[in-house]
């Protein structure tokens, strides 16, 4: 950390800075700008935490230089996480396809698409059964219910099944069913809930919060791993911006500064990143050619009378096209050798 | 809900939209305009969380019309509804403050500052025993030996207690020690425990989440309001924009627009919607001035030695200025009359 | 500026960026942290303007800390700048109001609104006669006859006039007849018409762009300080979010950050910061307790009529009103000086 | 345009909407929906320029239908447009890679880099002669000994000249020595200048504004167009949004927005749109897998002495790289047409 002082701080604010930096077990340095003086600090940032030198006299600013996570950072784990779901590697440098409905909204319904999602060659079945809505009286979910129903799919088609889970009191149960867990945006920062799947023995799914930062998300990443579990793969999958035309805006960079910041694998939404069908393909592709490690996509047997998330589901046939393209791309990336090396520079 | 259809839509398209609202029970009136046709959807809106008509052939966009909470709006509850905390009332008129520590600390920390809130004329006291944080190396809070030293500060100054309740596991320890039970804003919409508080007697103070529209606000009050708590109040605390000076960007507007849309009770909170002490006193006087019900404002005996959220809360001297201020406005507002009626129009 | 260095650079990377600053003529100042290395640059940092450090072999990011801007700084001049617009002193602890509609429709719209707002007590008549609009196909203003209705208002009623120019080809045109040049948030960055109206002898006041940051907007007053015009007075007019409620999103708090950088007054468009005129009496009333110099309104003696801007147009009654109340608000603050010193601290 | 009336608008108030409509020439059509009416407008949205039903009584909302520009239509053109720049063509299916220094700095620079360039592959040499810049004391560009040592360049390389054009003062300057004018991102509301190059014969580049949405920019196309210059290329450089680790948030997705709703072709930048080096090549991959029709990239001989940009310039060794992985994507795109067909749907 970095405390720039007042232009005109005195050398007696100076001094009580460097005293209440020294009295954390810290070591301060000061240095001399041209309009203003500067004082490091050198240690554990954690430290800090007990103090709030921003708030002292003669302070203009405080500037964070180390990061606040740490298991997750590539600094600490330089090479490339892979997390095996089940026998399924995520991060290995294949593309790992969950395809589904949003919701779990009947038997038939989820078999149904579950016999297109692995006709289409995805490896996971995606599908909500516990689902966070903004209004109340929206569809909420089949619950355990909705997981039966998963657990079913998966025994008939051999999928893999990732489902997202709610609230603390559902992770043992969703645990049960499902072989990867997933957080969702809205409980990106719910704490508590992702310190228990820290200690759940599955790996979880991260979404990135509607309005998180990279840093944000990262440091979430951090809680469930500091619980023990470090088989966590983040997912973008849109952030809220001014633009109204799509229903997010999905940070395709994202990718890059993930695998630039951090070890663990990344796979990209587009169908809640943009919210739109007609975007799906196109960004789904993108996403592989920027080196994701995955995709999850809304299929649905019929979207049209999808209970939830209908305008972004694709039908069978464009399910079919995506993931047709979606592996050509991925073979030329393999093939060719396109992906960025991030253990180096 | 009105459909918007393609400049190219189909006589067929349109019949199989038409159809498809009225399997739901709802009517359906197309209307031709210039360049596209139009259908509009007429009855009760919930009915269409079944459909997903957006996904369906020639379909452009649909657009919401009628809003999607009932129990929070204006035009349900035309009145002003005055939320009466252990006596306290908060919506008369009258501004409420809230003032204390982000974080309780200490048994001495809080009550020297419950003293001091106490004598610059706030109601309540405020601080949390309960921390959500970005990192999980950061203080996260003493918990129920924070809300016992809350208790006790009640006892001693006769202020009423609001804190934050974080987990749907703490709801009822936090209920028996606070009057007033806060939502954070990483918690909007953490639906599980909106449901949990509006089970519970205590009236909820509802923060505004980081990136959360308006609507979705009310929404997630409606969520409490559904379970049969109606003493929600609301409060402003800054959304993230693009600007980094501020903290948070405080929309002050929202005071105009809550009270607008609904007959709910709102304050602000100065000090998290800024980050910066220097702009409590300002940002103070003028959400008095647009007519909210109260604020709720960081106070720290000593800023510098804050565990949390030091550069944002105000020493003791500056506390008592803001107070002197806020009041002298508020008079003014009342004697004049110099509030906006929104109970017509 | 400071240099936070990879925590795997070298020593040859760090010798690079020792040497590259003092390439021109700065000094750098090594600190090691605990995890980094970092190197601190001491000097005038325009000189750094012709390096980027950033792009060198071992460097993880830069930091600025002093500011680019100067003349608009209050570090270069601590006192209030007050600006004198042909009598009318803005910045001096009075309110300033200026009023009208958004654009000069006809000689009959602007003379009945001149008198309007004389009637209410504003000093200034605003009005549009070149108007930037998103579409091609709207109304564009009447540019010169405009100008020239605004001249015989102020002539009939005696108000200042403010109105925007929108190219340089119009500056002179537009200061023949204008008291107070207006820079539109779209020209924010038109750093050309900055730099003419720079040169220009009349006052000068600058919107905020759409999404500048406040530093971008202290900038774009010191392309036209650096031209010699110190005559500029900022307006805050709202910022583009998410949020789509209100047309924008006021930044009250943009009032207290401008005092506290810059010397310049600083008035409020809650017109167009909100873009409803329900929101425009509880806002003008927020900033005037705020601590703004002015208040930039739009009325329309007929604001369902209005060519442009019509919904966030007060009435003449609405517009009485507002203005009894922002003077007793602003009486308020001078007898009991609620105003905050940025003079100190 | 559809007016949404309030719950409790009375039929007096439902008439004077009508009759507002209808005075302009006008249809409009009532429909009752279950808690509040609505009042359909057909005909020409033109025509509603001239009204603010919004302002009147009862009225809630208006909600817009029908898109405000014309000649950028998708609806108006449905095929795609291919821009001939003096031989090379964009928006045929062939990725146009437009490649340089973000500034001229110097005639030798300016060569060297023209000659790497060339060599990797581009089509384009970009290099800015007029820079616009937040600061007034950051470099400003050489202005027309730019624009010489371009077109000397060109001779030499035979690349095409892409450069920006700043005021309309310079059009014809840079017009003579161009083979593309550049709109940059801070002037694509500076309506006059963007009319003036609507006048000019050569092919415009026109980059999305900093927080402009979808819509506007195509309207911003529309200026251009309507003064009869259909040669148009959209360019994607990032938004701003309140993610800080990227430089701007590159919006990938309105590549296929701008595909969906224009015919006009659209590349990418990718050096402006993270602001990373490192980032350049997977979102160049992306871009191209998206379906943009080019890429325009900062290349500079030794980006640690740039002028401006440096962090985001690739050395000659990595852009060599890009280029190879950009047309080897491409092939396959072509190979397999995995385009997305915007022409139907």
């Amino acid at each position: 950390m970095v405390v720039i002082m007042n232009t005109d701080a005195t050398n007696e604010n100076i001094q009580a800075v460097v005293e209440a930096i020294e009295s954390v077990g810290l070591t301060a340095k000061i240095m001399e700008g041209a309009q203003q003086k500067i004082v490091g600090v050198i240690g554990d940032k954690r430290k800090m935490s007990s103090l709030a030198v921003e708030a002292m006299d003669g302070v203009e600013q405080t500037v964070a230089i180390s990061k606040s996570y740490k298991l997750a950072s590539r600094e600490f784990h330089p090479a490339n996480t892979v997390v095996d779901v089940d026998g399924v590697k995520i991060g290995d440098g294949n593309v790992v396809v969950m395809a589904g409905p949003c919701a779990v909204e009947s038997r038939e319904q989820l078999l149904e698409a579950a016999k297109i999602v692995k006709a289409g060659g995805a490896q996971f079945l995606r599908g909500g059964a516990y689902k966070p809505r903004t209004s109340p009286y929206s569809f909420q979910g089949l619950e355990e219910k909705g997981l039966e129903y998963l657990a079913e799919a998966r025994e008939i088609t051999g999928l893999k099944i990732v489902t997202e889970v709610t609230e603390v009191e559902a992770v043992n149960t969703v645990a049960e069913y499902a072989d990867l867990l997933q957080i969702g945006a809205r409980n990106m920062q719910n704490f508590r809930l992702l310190r228990e799947v820290g200690r759940c023995n599955k790996p979880v799914m991260l979404k990135r919060g509607l309005c998180a930062t990279i840093d944000e998300w990262l440091n979430a990443a951090e809680y469930i791993m500091n619980e023990g579990n470090s088989n966590v793969i983040l997912c973008e999958r849109g952030i809220r911006t001014y633009e109204t035309y799509t229903r997010n805006t999905l940070d395709m960079s994202a990718v890059a500064a993930v695998k630039h910041l951090s070890h663990l694998p990344i796979i990209v939404d587009p169908s809640h990143g943009t919210g739109k069908w007609r975007m799906v393909k196109p960004m789904s592709f993108a996403a592989v050619a920027a080196g994701a490690d995955g995709l999850i996509i809304e299929v649905h047997p019929n979207p049209a009378k999808a209970l939830s998330d209908g305008p972004q589901s694709l039908t069978p046939e464009n399910y079919a096209e995506v993931m047709k393209g979606v592996y050509k791309i991925s073979d030329l990336m393999k093939k060719e050798n396109l992906f960025t090396d991030y253990t180096k520079d």
